[in-house]
């Protein structure tokens, strides 16, 4: 079956905002097994609407719209697709009571605008909004399907994951099917190495192989479709041990919602250990990411910001002749941050990160995207040396990956 | 005259990238006065790619297409639309010295695919690309033009506003015009607050005066349209002169590519001042955000990030008794975090940081997104409160913004 995708808002046509609608729904219509040819942004003009649902219906077996089933006059999708499908609109008694609910819980005046909300398309299935007042629609016209969802991330993303991907897939010619995926997340391997590792996998048809690059990781998602759940997890399990014993020690998690910096929290946690940084190029930005974390403050404590040779010599002991001598990108200087970090901030694991972010500052011995960065796990040192490339965002954003994967490797390491 | 935007790429349509092309030439559009009513993604498929062509060409005047002119065989768009328009790809011999100057310039191979980019549609304008080998074309087709650009957002954008913006302005029919603007950048004041200072220029027609939010921030931009450069400055600069003296020191820059971090940075150069930050539930965000500007090290030396009760006493000096009387989120431990770390950085100005970001770790007197921050420049100090909302990186976000305001008011309210 093909699907297409419509988001109906002027200001995607004016470029306020990017369309991560799309990118998102995209993504979760690949994983359904659903191909896409045509994405379409179309501003609230009920002509125009009309003629891009016109033209979908010919060429796609399913439209999907985000967008324009607010309250106000501007919002015209639902009355469009209507009029497209030859229906009309009747008041909704379980959305109008569901909408109602909606500001009574929040203390709020309900407007006759909100009202007009609960009309749906005579015959048309009425989809639940759990955080907001526009209920979803499906509606269906010669075999073909319109969804109508909200515009708001926060609404469609709910509502599609729980109501809308079921029905995807009870529209499955071979019969109901639900879809199971995990994602297999690998650091410090790149793209063209962690692809050639899998080329016999990328052909399997169910469950599917695909890579998705990351600034210093490669997630490989295997996606499978069976009659029931139970069906589909044991299509994936074997799959996911496969890339497990491929890439060993690299994969930092199989849990589609764990991050890098969530992944070395928890082994810090497992393992009783305190964790500090300290940074020069990346100014902060490694601790931030650590940071990201809930609950981080159990296993870090602190970080330093060394951005000045006075800063690195005062805050954590690195030597006056080391600087002189290596200069402060050097593995010398890393490894005298990270030792004299562990020793400043009493931790147990310290990354320690120093480079040439650019645009300025290189040389030909030393050039832009140098760093050198430090590992000390409880009175172990490794010291590793990147030359990294592009921007200097790019460079920082680098290094901060690679600074999480040195430091997860190093605890593995000592403590297995 | 409309315009309609194409962009080409299979990796668009399985949402593996975000599409930022179309919503960064919506905004050029927007602002050229082109009218755009459609926006459209297609796969790499010759069939689909030519009727959207087709359907393109039928209701607007200009098409402007993006991705599909890299080297390989995936790559047609160039080979579709000369197909459309019924034109044979010739080389062109100036595109071909260049591909091949580019490669020779790099040390690299030059491979026959490379042959390939220069190849462009009989009797079509070529664009020089100065960051990449795929050159831009034009070609036209009863009175329609289809604009064909590279993907890459680092070749597109500055092919974009060198030739083409410029080639669009020719093309108007009331004669050849220029469009000027001028971005009024303001921190520090909620997107509505300044909205109700501006409702009368919102409705100017030339300059127009539209408002952009971001994080912290509200950006005005003012742009003009002329006969020329010169008169188009003519028209932009009493708007500029007048947003300024309505929001007064809340400006910080009326530079396009000036940034929050880099006007503060500029201020301490400026005023010949050293900085150094003090973070808690930033976690080192606010130190990694002025390390962005290039050349910052003059004036940022160090920075600490003191997450722990600890490391708040040990980095910083915060007395226990503050902590134990008042708790980690007060005014008394932000101000304390800035003088101590002024002291023991050395600095001229510092701002601490210290709150809730939660998802948990609030209660009702200490809320989720409560933070207190505090100034110091040179020996007088600010502590402010904040009642940030949204999600654990929405805060901190919110939170290195208003930083950075708070930072730039002390050094105006002692520098001037």
């Amino acid at each position: 079956m093909t699907v297409e995708l419509i988001c109906v808002g002027t200001e995607l046509l004016l470029g306020n905002i990017v369309n991560t609608n799309a990118a998102w729904l995209a993504e979760q219509c690949a994983a359904l097994g659903l191909s896409c040819y045509y994405q379409t942004v179309v501003g609230d003009n009920a002509d125009r609407l009309a003629g891009i649902l016109e033209t979908g219906l010919e060429r796609s077996d399913i439209l999907i719209l985000s967008g324009g089933l607010g309250p106000t006059q501007d919002d015209l999708t639902k009355e469009t697709a209507a009029r497209v499908c030859g229906k009309q609109l009747v008041e909704d008694a379980r959305s109008l009571s569901r909408i109602e609910s909606y500001f009574q819980e929040r203390g709020l005046k309900m407007t006759d605008n909100n009202r007009k909300q609960a009309l749906v398309p005579e015959g048309a299935i009425v989809v639940d909004n759990d955080n907001g007042t526009a209920p979803g629609i499906i509606l269906e016209k010669d075999g073909k399907r319109i969804v109508l969802l909200p515009g708001p991330p926060n609404e469609l993303i709910p509502m599609f994951e729980k109501s809308i991907a079921p029905y995807l897939l009870s529209l499955d010619p071979n019969g109901p099917s639900v879809i199971y995926s995990r994602t297999v997340k690998i650091c410090g391997l790149g793209e063209s190495g962690v692809e050639t590792l899998i080329t016999d996998l990328e052909s399997l048809k169910n469950p599917t192989v695909a890579p998705y690059a990351k600034t210093g990781e490669v997630h490989l998602r295997v996606t499978a479709r069976a009659e029931d759940e139970k069906a589909a997890k044991k299509l994936v399990k074997p799959v996911v041990k496969e890339l497990e014993s491929r890439f060993g020690r690299a994969v930092y998690t199989t849990k589609n919602e764990v991050t890098l910096e969530e992944a070395v929290v928890r082994l810090l946690k497992k393992n009783d250990l305190t964790a500090a940084t300290v940074e020069s190029c990346t100014g902060g930005l490694l601790a931030g990411r650590l940071v990201n974390v809930p609950g981080v403050s159990d296993v870090f404590k602190t970080g330093f910001v060394t951005y000045s040779n006075k800063a690195k010599r005062k805050q954590v002991g690195v030597k006056k002749e080391t600087l002189e001598k290596y200069g402060a990108v050097s593995p010398q200087t890393a490894e005298e941050m990270a030792v004299g970090g562990a020793k400043a901030a009493g931790a147990d694991v310290v990354v320690s990160i120093t480079g040439i972010a650019g645009p300025d500052g290189g040389s030909e011995e030393k050039p832009v995207g140098l760093v050198y960065m430090a590992c000390f796990v409880c009175g172990s040192v490794w010291v590793e040396r990147f030359q990294f490339k592009g921007s200097r965002a790019k460079i920082r954003e680098s290094a901060v990956a690679a600074a999480l994967t040195l430091m997860r490797r190093g605890i593995l390491e000592v403590f297995g």
